[in-house]
């Protein structure tokens, strides 16, 4: 007779590395996704590859789905598990393997937090520059399957810019490495690209190598207040085509505002229609220049009011309104629907004037925040899961946003990922005969359909 | 009866898009790479992604091989077409599309030269950076197809960084966009990087949308002599632990100084084992510092002397040493073997001590010049290639480069791609089960082996 599962995984690990007490079950159940849970049948913690290699085989053996985790902290259901699969928590993978001062590069496993991974390396004047929202508590494992951005996205890129390497298992059991220390390197596919942002569905990533970059010694923080949102965006416009790449440059609208004021008292008036975050870095001459240059063309873009820190103290009290954006809406009704259409940089401020109508349209609180720079919307819709009427409101609403964020050639998705929150909408973007490639991407390298089934696109 | 391919292409193309004759056949039968020539059936100039699907529709049904070319600069004999192929030479698709200076892209015929990119660009402020050493007459979907390095890579990155989208048309006749204008977007596989140095094997780019960036304001060009390799070394390092990042840190030994001498006349001793060129560029404040700092450290790092350029002729000048380096020695011998195994930086004197090691003992001449701060070394070997036994100790040098090369962490290519040249020896850098990922990847994409056959690996 064959042994259930939790049995089965006893003769593989030890004993503390697996959950399987119904109580234990339900806390992994679920993510940072509203409205999305599922009950497993084991949390496995691994040590080592060698680890995640025997549970994969045994779940191939027994054609059991895995869902990879870290801290569960996704906004698009990508680490929610299977029905009755196995969650492979990669939290105890947590060591920093190697920091190369000489090659400005980190090896970590994927269970480390992202800020550790910052603590480290400032201490020799580097920085790893990729900073979602969830930095403190999301791991660099889920940041790299999820290709995470942050804030300073528009001059630093992604995730992906800065990972070097991989070990990745596969659905298999065989363990792989992909990348090195090479500044460039074009021998063979570049399969490592094709791990990054794949939310699990492909392997299991077990250490990444990362890319550190110089710790820019200067930095200036301004805020600015503006009547309207076409006033706001034709800044941003004039920032660029200044030359100037800051690298924040966020934005949240009144809605948000109010929110937050009610939540922080930031000391901002709750009437203007628009607040841009605006900060450059780099060297001290060149962050002096650049900041002067911004602050003339946000007085010549009628902002009503412009604020620039004097210090960092000052600098984190302007940036208050944005960081504490997410959190001051969560507050205002039981449901946060935190949205991440994306659109190319001059049609944000259309994508911003169209959800405020589609609020409107299916009577709707959605407050708006984000990324300007890069054209990373935040729509926020604030409902009540349990009003069955508002939430088909919300799908509907949502059904808008994706339509019109395709129509400006945008993505339906920037940060966040597919996983089973953005599924439906998923061949809607790829249109033509690449969503087939999808497809058959994931039968060749997981012809199971073992890991993280059913996410992002059905087989 | 079916008509011969020539035939049956004149019934798809206009008869100026053909090329069939012997003698013109013989032209397309090569490329840059030394040695290495094959016989196509045929040459078609498409001029849209239609004309490209219509030729592999073609070539599908009569299991016709078919291999992409654009201005045949490559150095790994990627576009050398199959004996009896078809040749898709894109050089006419050569329309710049859009330029969108909102957005910082710039959307571009496969055909385009790299260099006419930047002339467009640089009107409006913008840079586009990959430099490959053939920018002036490669074209840009070469330089895609092989994810293209150049001089600015340790600063800037490689062609890869700048891509954003295209469009390509499948074996299978499908035409697929991939990417968009947005700085983030995480919806689905990254299957645009699986395309960007895929060397033409999985399918035929025809658009490509380009990231910019603005062009810096100074730059700074200094020169730097030594009497020792390990000194130079210890330079680079110093330089980049200060937290500098050069956006050139090139170096040529001593033999390649003795043949651009007696080539060039650049003014420079023989008697010195290394020259170092740096180009520090960004901010005015940043680059005066820099440079500052670079000076000093060449000082302590017992440079014999540095030469810093005052204007631009003069850094024209200094960087003629290492500009001129390939013509100087491919007029030595009549082979001229233009390696590019990759390092991590802090593992690049080894490599060179180990290449003179190597030239030594299998009696060749082998100079080396390359990119130091980003570890790519150009050993270029110089021999006759109707000298039997010469070629042999060439090869046998060869797999002792490709043996220590991967022994200290780098890679087989760095920049030049594997095609024809580095094919038996992909197999030694791709040692664990990602070898055969690589292939299953070819097979998914190009299950009858049309484009490319032969190249990298053999399905």
């Amino acid at each position: 007779m064959v042994a259930p599962i939790p049995q089965a995984l006893e003769s593989l690990l030890s004993p503390e590395q697996i959950l399987s007490s119904a109580e234990d079950l339900i806390v992994y159940g679920y993510d940072g996704t509203a409205g999305l849970k599922q009950r497993p049948l084991a949390v496995v913690f691994p040590e080592s590859a060698e680890d995640v290699s025997k549970v994969l085989r045994l779940a191939a053996e027994r054609d059991i789905p895995v869902t990879t985790r870290g801290s569960g902290t996704g906004l698009s259901g990508g680490s929610i598990p299977s029905e009755n699969g196995i969650v492979l928590c990669l939290q105890r993978m947590n060591k920093i393997l190697e920091f190369d001062t000489a090659n400005l590069t980190i090896l970590v496993e994927p269970g480390v937090v992202t800020e550790t991974i910052n603590q480290a390396v400032s201490k020799e004047g580097l920085l790893y520059p990729p900073d979602p929202g969830s930095m403190k508590i999301s791991t660099i494992g889920g940041n790299v399957a999820n290709n995470s951005g942050g804030l300073r996205g528009l001059k630093y890129g992604v995730t992906r810019d800065y990972v070097m390497g991989m070990q990745a298992v596969l659905p298999n059991g065989e363990t792989i490495w992909l990348g090195n220390k090479c500044v460039k390197d074009v021998a063979g596919y570049n399969l490592k690209d094709l791990f990054i942002g794949s939310e699990g569905t492909l392997g299991v990533i077990t250490q990444i190598l990362l890319k550190l970059v110089p710790r820019p010694v200067a930095r200036r923080t301004m805020l600015a207040l503006f009547d309207s949102m076409e006033d706001a965006a034709a800044a941003v416009s004039k920032i660029i085509a200044a030359k100037i790449i800051p690298c924040t440059l966020e934005f949240v609208d009144r809605f948000t505002l109010q929110c937050v004021e009610d939540f922080a008292q930031a000391g901002l008036p709750t009437d203007c229609e628009a607040v841009l975050l605006i900060e450059t870095d780099g060297h001290p001459a060149q962050v002096e220049e650049e900041a002067e240059q911004i602050q003339n063309i946000l007085a010549q873009s009628n902002a009503r009011e412009t604020k620039t820190a004097k210090n960092e103290e000052e600098a984190n009290q302007l940036a208050t309104a944005r960081r504490s954006a997410f959190a001051a809406l969560a507050r205002i009704r039981p449901t946060t629907i935190l949205e991440d259409v994306t659109v190319p940089r001059d049609k944000l401020a259309e994508m911003i004037r169209f959800v405020q109508k589609t609020a409107e349209k299916h009577d709707l609180k959605i407050a708006s925040f984000g990324h300007f720079g890069d054209g990373n919307l935040h729509p926020t819709i604030l409902a009540d899961e349990r009003d069955a009427d508002e939430m088909k409101r919300v799908h509907q609403a949502l059904e808008d946003l994706f339509e019109k964020t395709l129509e400006l050639g945008g993505t339906i998705t920037g940060e966040h990922g597919v996983g089973l929150a953005k599924k439906a909408h998923l061949h809607d973007q790829y249109q033509d005969y690449s969503y087939t490639l999808l497809k058959q991407i994931k039968k060749t390298l997981d012809p199971q359909n073992l890991l993280n089934p059913g996410k992002t696109f059905d087989v």
